[in-house]
């Protein structure tokens, strides 16, 4: 069957998710109609990041397999011409027939993007969360050391039911950008549902003197999300890259 | 009379322009309504940049003069609860009585973002007009140093019957960002109605080989509207700062 790689970026704003769902607009919805149009044929689609309602992608990548094959410059155009520029297509090649889009993913990479200001950036609201709070960065640092590595994640995920908590972190960061803007940089092979989202919600915690973070291991060792401290909201998130073997 | 200065930051989008004007949502129309809430009185206000519809600011400054005193850091809390994020009063300060936001400023900044990116970015389509074609920075250099000094720019405005469009322009001048951002940084005392954004659309002609820089000092010369290539769009301009004498 003719598979295509599919890389795409989206403004979350507007979409209830990633993820098709009857009845609410998403972003794999509008997708598969641009690309149902486009080629005439019911698309089978699966995608590298099931992204939250109201998160956006810089990079995020769709496995397209259909039952005829098409030009795919002239699908990028189709989807780009129906979708821009809320959602575009910025690559789009042939690959060969059984690549995972979600399997064959070694990494993939978060950024979470805070507005510390006293009063927001009118500038920066659909893409950041405001923070009026002093934050201490190398406190906020110390308790994002404690993410990475292999961990049981259970604290800071929404559970599914039967799915293992357990993920290997590969970088956590924060860093304060010369505009003021602070910026957590998150990488990992894999993440758990609104993982990124908790470890947020309490860094910030920390770096408002809440949470001491030496407290942060043994946050991690309750495997309870009742020990950590609700979730950042979704607009100051977004999926940064998703990486493939070369 | 008790008389203020905000200083103002707005996302523009989704105002027609900041002047007030009955029937259409503004800037002022909403800044004028939230004082009245916050101070229960009519207030009498003068801005220092009339932006047009869909133009941001960064940086605007209102003077606000009221028939009874206010506490300035109480009202700025009560502009930024009922405006913000959309519209901030980014401070708010008494000032002596005779201060003129509009007559006392002594330069005005504006910024215009191009996103130079083959298909458009989600995340900036908002604040930059996506142009995918090739720009000649140097060329476009070439076409802004021409703007520089005083110069009768009826070339370049939307004539407004018995006013000069005679002005003095300090700075104008592109640059590409790390990130393929092109950027236009413009200073003078004041403009004309449509200047920057006639401006870039010439810059942009002559940085896609469409115009000769050369012709640039003719097309100014020429005095005449129809020498020029139009305006840019509103949405990738912001006026980014206001400055007046210490």
């Amino acid at each position: 069957m003719p598979t295509y790689r599919i890389d795409i970026a989206y403004d979350g704003t507007a979409f209830r998710g990633y993820a098709g769902n009857a009845g609410v607009r998403t972003v794999q919805g509008e997708l598969e109609a641009a690309i149902a149009i486009a080629t005439g044929s019911g698309p089978d689609t699966e995608v590298a990041g099931r992204t939250d309602a109201g998160v956006h992608a810089r990079h995020n990548v769709v496995r397209l397999v259909l039952a005829d094959p098409v030009d795919p410059a002239r699908l990028q155009r189709g989807i780009n011409a129906m979708l821009g520029p809320e959602v575009v297509a910025t690559a789009l090649v042939e690959v060969r027939e059984g690549f995972s889009a979600r399997f064959d993913a070694v990494a993939r990479r978060y950024r979470y993007c805070i507005d510390n200001g006293l009063v927001p950036d009118p500038m920066r609201r659909w893409w950041a969360w405001h923070v009026p709070h002093p934050l201490d960065l190398a406190a906020m640092n110390e308790a994002a050391a404690a993410f990475c590595g292999e961990h049981d994640f259970a604290s800071l995920c929404r559970r599914a039911p039967g799915r293992s908590t357990v993920r290997r972190v590969d970088e956590a960061r924060w860093r304060r950008e010369l505009d003021g803007e602070v910026v957590f940089d998150v990488e990992a092979s894999s993440f758990c549902h609104q993982m990124v989202r908790s470890m947020v919600a309490l860094c910030c915690d920390v770096g408002r003197g809440r949470v001491e973070p030496g407290r942060v291991p043994e946050i991690l060792q309750a495997r309870d999300r009742a020990a950590a401290r609700g979730t950042a909201p979704p607009h100051g998130l977004t999926l940064w890259e998703v990486r493939y073997p070369e």
